[in-house]
Order: C-alpha cells, then sequence, then structure tokens
C-alpha cells in the first residue's frame, strides 16, 4: 500500500479548510482599513493622556487615508464571495476526492490566501499597472484552478451522479464566461486604472446580484 | 442548465463560512488592545536586552494607552454575540439556501467584517461624531441585511416548516424594537458621545442577560 | 412567542464558532514573536535591496530579541488548549443549548480572546507585577464561567443522561483544584515573576501530559 | 470518576479545531507579503492627500522589497498543505481520541501555529544558517510529533478496523522518508541556503504532485 493511494481523502475536511481560509481571508482586507494613529490623543504618548481627544477635523483627515482603501476592499470582498460560490457549487456536485483533487484545491486555497495582498498591493498603487496586472493574474489563476478541478474530478470520476453533463457544462461556461469579462475589464487599464476598477465592480455586482437578464441570468 | 440555478446551495457551508467570519472578527478586535512596546525594555534595541525590565510606572502609562479602548471592545464583542445568536436562530428556521440568500447573507458578513474596522475607529477618535455615526450605519445595515434575509426567505419558501408566522413575526419585532433602541441611543450623541456610548451597553447586556423583566423577556 | 425563547439554541454551531476562537486565538499568540526587520538588509529600503543580506551577528540580535516572549507563548498556548479540551468535555455531555447558555459561553470566549492580549502584556513586563495580577484574573474568570455553564447547564436540565452526578462533580473538582493552585503559583511573585511562571509551566504540563500520579490522574 | 478519564474525546471538534489552525496559519503567511506604504502617497500624510499617487519606479521599489518573501512563503504553503494532508489521513484512520492523542495533536497544532514565525524568520534572514536550523526543527518536530500520534493511536487501540497493518506502515515510512528528504536538504545549507531552499521546493512540489514515478508514487 503506498501513501499517496490514502492520502488525502476527506473532502469535509478539505470543505471546512476552505470555510477557514475564505473567512479569514475577507477578514483580514479589512485589516487594510487601518485608522491611523489620533495624532492629538497620542501626541507623543503622554503618561495620562485622556486617549479620547479627537477633534472633527482630525477625523475627517483620518477617513481621507482610509478612503482610497474602499473601492478595492469592495471589489476583493465580492470576488471570495464569487469564487466562495463557485468552489462550494462544484462541492455540491462531487462525491469524493483524492490527494490529487486535495492539492488542485489547496493551490485554489493559496490563490485566495493572497487575495489580501494582492488587494492591498492594488489599493497602494491604484493608478499604476503593474497591481493591476497582479490582481488580474490572481483572478485569472483562480478561474483555471477551477476548470482544471472540473477537468480533473470529470477525468477521474469523483463526480455524483448529479453532476450530468449539462451540471458540468453550466459550471465550466461560467467560469470562461466572466474569466472573458475580466481580461475585457483589465484591458481597460490601458485607458485607465479606475475605468477598470469601475467595470471590474460592475461585473462582481452583476454576479453577485443575478438580475434576470441576460447575460446574469445565465452564467 | 444555468449556472445561477445551481450556485450556493448549500447552508451548513454558509453557516461554517459564517462561524469562521464571526470567530476572526471577534478575536480581531482585541488586536485593537494593543500593548505599547515597553520603551525601557528596547531603549533602542540594544544587542543583549534583557527584555524584561519594567517598572511598575511604564505598566500603568501602558494600561492608560489600553484603557479607551477597553469600552468599544466590550460593545463590539456584545454586539457581535447578539447579529450571531440571530443570524443563527434565522438559520435554526431554513430549510435550503439558494444564491439569492447566500449573496444576502455575504452582505450580511461584509457588514460583520468591517466592525473591527468600525470599533477601532470609535476608539481612537472616541469624542468626535463622525465615527459614531458610522458605527450606527453599521449596525443599522446589520438589522437591515438580517430583516431583507427574513423577507426573501419567505417569499421564496426557504423556511421550515417550524418557522410559523409566530416565529417569523417574533425574529421581525425583535429587528425593529432593537433598531428603534439604536437609532434613540444613537441620537444622544447631540448631548455626548460618552452617554450614547453607555446607552448602548446598557441596552447590548439587557440584549444578553434577558432578564425577566419587559421589554427585555419579550425581544 | 418571544425572541429570547427561540434564540440561541444550536449547540453545533456554538461549538463551531468555539473552535474558531480558540483557533484564531491560538494563532495570533505567535504574532507577538516578531522577527525584527532585519536592519541590514533593509538599511534604508534601498531600492534594489538584495533583501538577503544579513550576517550570523543580525540573527542572534533578533533571536535575543524574540527570546522573552517564548515562555509566556508556551504557558498561553497550553492554557488554551486546556480550556478547550474543559469546554470541550463539558459540551460532550449536554444535550441542547439556550439563549443563556449560550451567553455564558459567549463570556468564555470573550475571555479566551483576550489571551493574546493577556499573553503580550506579561511578555511585554514580564518583571512587573500588574501584567501578573491581569493574566491570573482572566485565568480566574476563565474558571468562574465554565463553573457557572456546568451550575446553570444543571438548573436548566441540558444536561444529556450520561452527564451523572459523578461525572458533574469530576468536571466541577477539576475546575476548583487548578484554580487553586493558579492562586497558589500566582501569589508566587510576591518573591519573583519568573517563580511564578516556572509554576505555572509546571502545573500547565502536568495538566497537559497527566501523569498516572495524584494529584494529576485526578483532576 | 476523574476528570482525565472524560476529557478530550470528540474526534470531530479536535478536526474543526486542526482545520481552523491550518486555516489561519495559511492565511497568516500571506502578512508576510507587506506591501510597503507608498511613500509618494502618504509623504508626511497631508490632510486631503489623493492616496492614489505611484508612479511605475515606486511600485517596482515595492515589489523588489516583497521578492525575497515569496519562495519562503511559497514552501511554507506547500509544508503546510502536506501536514494537513498527513493530520487528516490519519484520523480518516482513527475511531475515536482520548486526552493523550488530543494532547499529542495540540503539540502539533503549536508546531504548525508556529510555521508563520518560522517562515517570516527565514525570509527576513535568508543567508544565515540559524533561522534555516530553526526551520529545520519545525519539520523534524512534527515529523516527531505525527510519528507519536501514529504510534499512541495503535497502542492504545484508538484506530479503526480500517487501519491495517499495510496501512499503518505507509503511514509510517512516508514520514521516514521525507523526514530523511527534509534532513538531506537542509544539510546542504552548509554549501548555501538557497541551494537548500530549492532542494525543499523540489520535494514539497514532488510530494504535492506525486508524479508516477519513484519514489514520489511510493511515500
Amino acid at each position: 500500500m503506498s501513501y499517496p493511494r490514502i492520502a488525502g481523502q476527506s473532502l469535509s475536511r478539505l470543505a471546512a479548510l476552505s470555510d477557514g481560509i475564505f473567512a479569514v481571508a475577507m477578514t483580514l482586507l479589512v485589516l487594510d482599513l487601518r485608522v491611523p494613529v489620533n495624532e492629538v490623543a497620542h501626541p507623543e504618548r503622554p503618561l495620562w493622556s485622556d486617549g479620547m481627544a479627537g477633534s472633527e477635523h482630525e477625523v475627517w483627515h483620518a477617513l481621507a487615508d482610509v478612503g482610497p482603501h474602499v473601492l478595492p476592499y469592495a471589489i476583493s470582498f465580492m470576488t471570495l464571495g464569487i469564487f466562495w460560490i463557485g468552489q462550494q457549487t462544484q462541492f455540491n456536485h462531487i462525491a469524493r476526492t483524492n490527494r490529487h483533487l486535495t492539492w488542485i484545491h489547496l493551490s485554489f486555497l493559496a490563490l485566495i490566501s493572497l487575495m489580501p495582498f494582492s488587494t492591498n498591493f492594488l489599493a497602494e498603487y491604484a493608478t499604476a499597472r503593474v497591481p493591476f496586472i497582479l490582481y488580474w493574474l490572481n483572478l485569472l489563476l483562480l478561474g483555471l484552478v477551477l476548470m482544471a478541478s472540473l477537468g480533473y474530478a470529470g477525468r477521474a470520476e469523483l463526480f455524483k451522479p448529479t453532476a450530468t453533463e449539462e451540471v458540468r457544462g453550466a459550471l465550466r461556461r461560467r467560469i470562461v464566461f466572466y474569466q472573458a469579462c475580466y481580461a475585457v475589464a483589465m484591458a481597460l487599464c490601458v485607458v485607465n486604472t479606475y475605468v477598470s476598477m469601475i467595470a471590474l465592480i460592475l461585473l462582481q455586482l452583476g454576479s453577485a446580484i443575478a438580475p434576470p437578464i441576460a447575460p446574469f441570468n445565465r452564467y
């Protein structure tokens, strides 16, 4: 008996690890929205600072500092939600796992855990193009790994009987359609990075809300 | 078959993600209670600092620095507990989910993940009104999303048979009653932000302890 | 129907939230073991720093900085393990929960989430007595809350039939015995805080290993 | 009835705590990939900073700063994945737990929670040997604890009937083979720490991909 044949066969633990990593990644995004230390309250950290001073002026200063991070935060939270649903929907149709499928999903989770970094980089250097390309690579790789998961689960016969060819086709078309949209949205950064961000957020909103109009009610 | 029809149907994974996000948010609150670096022990980070010096004077200094963060910490931990119980109680009466209900709860979780930020902002600028209004908006939106969840689950027939009209009414009245109280507590910040905070903490204590007197034994 | 009567009745979600909070708290402890930034590698953050310099001298400097935090880290990880087992053992004998028991355990979890703070405070000011007293208060309150949980679950008849009087007695005696030991260990800080820490770590080791000698095989 | 006899008997809660700790540790690794603050955008934190400036020059500067942390990040994520699968595979063959096995796995989790620290130390002082030796000790202890878990579960008859001698042998040989490889990879640091890192990453890739050639299809 070889170790690779018996390793990594628990689908429920893979789901639990995934929920944990998504939960931490979604919550770490917010760490990027750091409130700057109140410099009135801690001018040079006096012994008995009341710690509570803070003119309205200081507060607006603090908000202005946080502001540029809000849009990337919102985009990334929605992205994580979209990919969490994407993985969950595949898992609902998978009967069991093996070590190869487990490693495919560990790669997926590694890319998920990189999202707070990609987001922070985007927020900190929002007018530059390199962070955009990295962010898009992150999205692209997430899509490719989910596609690989679908393909491998099919070849290795890990699907439940509920995963008819129709279901698998819907899962595949969904990934292809949104990845094509992401590529277009990202290409808009040759115009301006903010145009790209707006396109991206509209796309994510469409995906989240899924209004009853094409293409959102289809993919 | 379209992707939106088969996506996001696992109630148990939504519950697991929720527990993860609440767990991280509740624990991140405490990161705000940062112990200031002991400046006696690390004056300029000498090579062989014993790292352990620290007069009682320094310790009180450190506590004074942490002090103003304790009250917002306590309020927010209780708030997270209250909303965790609120969501859990709804889930106990929900039979299944779909992608719309899943996204309603992802919005709920996004608001939950913002609580450490709102709390930190409140603690750092406790005498200013803007952080109070943001904090209250956070509470209000949490209430509205839970209300939307109740409404949508009713319309889409996702409830279990246990969710009689009486049960749903109790869930609705609870949200309306406490949101009204929060609005009053927040309005008190025109007097003084500390009055608001005290009102808020009494309210949360009432909700947590639920003493056998009206209105706490009712809502 | 009143909200308090139907709220907070899921024991499995309470267990899941607890596991999440313990997991985050145990992992956040290690954030306290911060590696100081390599000042040789980033003297003033040059554009193309190789980022990899670092004489052995610098490394020992860094280790010396981390050193004093290792003992409090170890004590606190063991403490969290002990209380996690304590809560889990109670839950194994509890049949169902209600909103009061849920809030008792939310208080327990709030105290757990404070452990990284108490630990960091102890590590940063290890020779002072105030951090010791706060740390001990944290332990004492954890014990009192677990005791309250036992008492309330008994009065509200939430136990499984397996929770015979013998089992409940063993759970109670365990808490009383270790709390008495903690009090003695803490009292030793009038001699020296390191004596206290050593006593505490021996006690935790005894509890973790449970060697087949009294009192460790009993409580 | 003594407390040690009834404590720590829930295998499902031990699995849930493990998934939580692995999820947090895997996600905390990425906190090490800190984006340096954009100094163009926040020169001295002006009141109305647009927060979005950032020449491409600044961006490359930031990437150069992050660069050296990527390789240790990748190695450690794979390491955590490997040990997560290792523990999971054991648990698949374990029927129940007791307090001793629970403490063996709490030690395992303590070592897991140290991985972000060991990784950060390695990344920050990558050319020094002390961090390498600490990193290797971390891996070695993880292997020893998993071995102890196998041995103890056998002696205490905690295995399921599926855990035949053949299965247990495969689990043991796996640990011995990879620990031997780690020792060799680490010994290469007398040549150069980068040679060690490359050897380590090839080994982890081999373990993750498990190509159908010996020894990777065996251990």
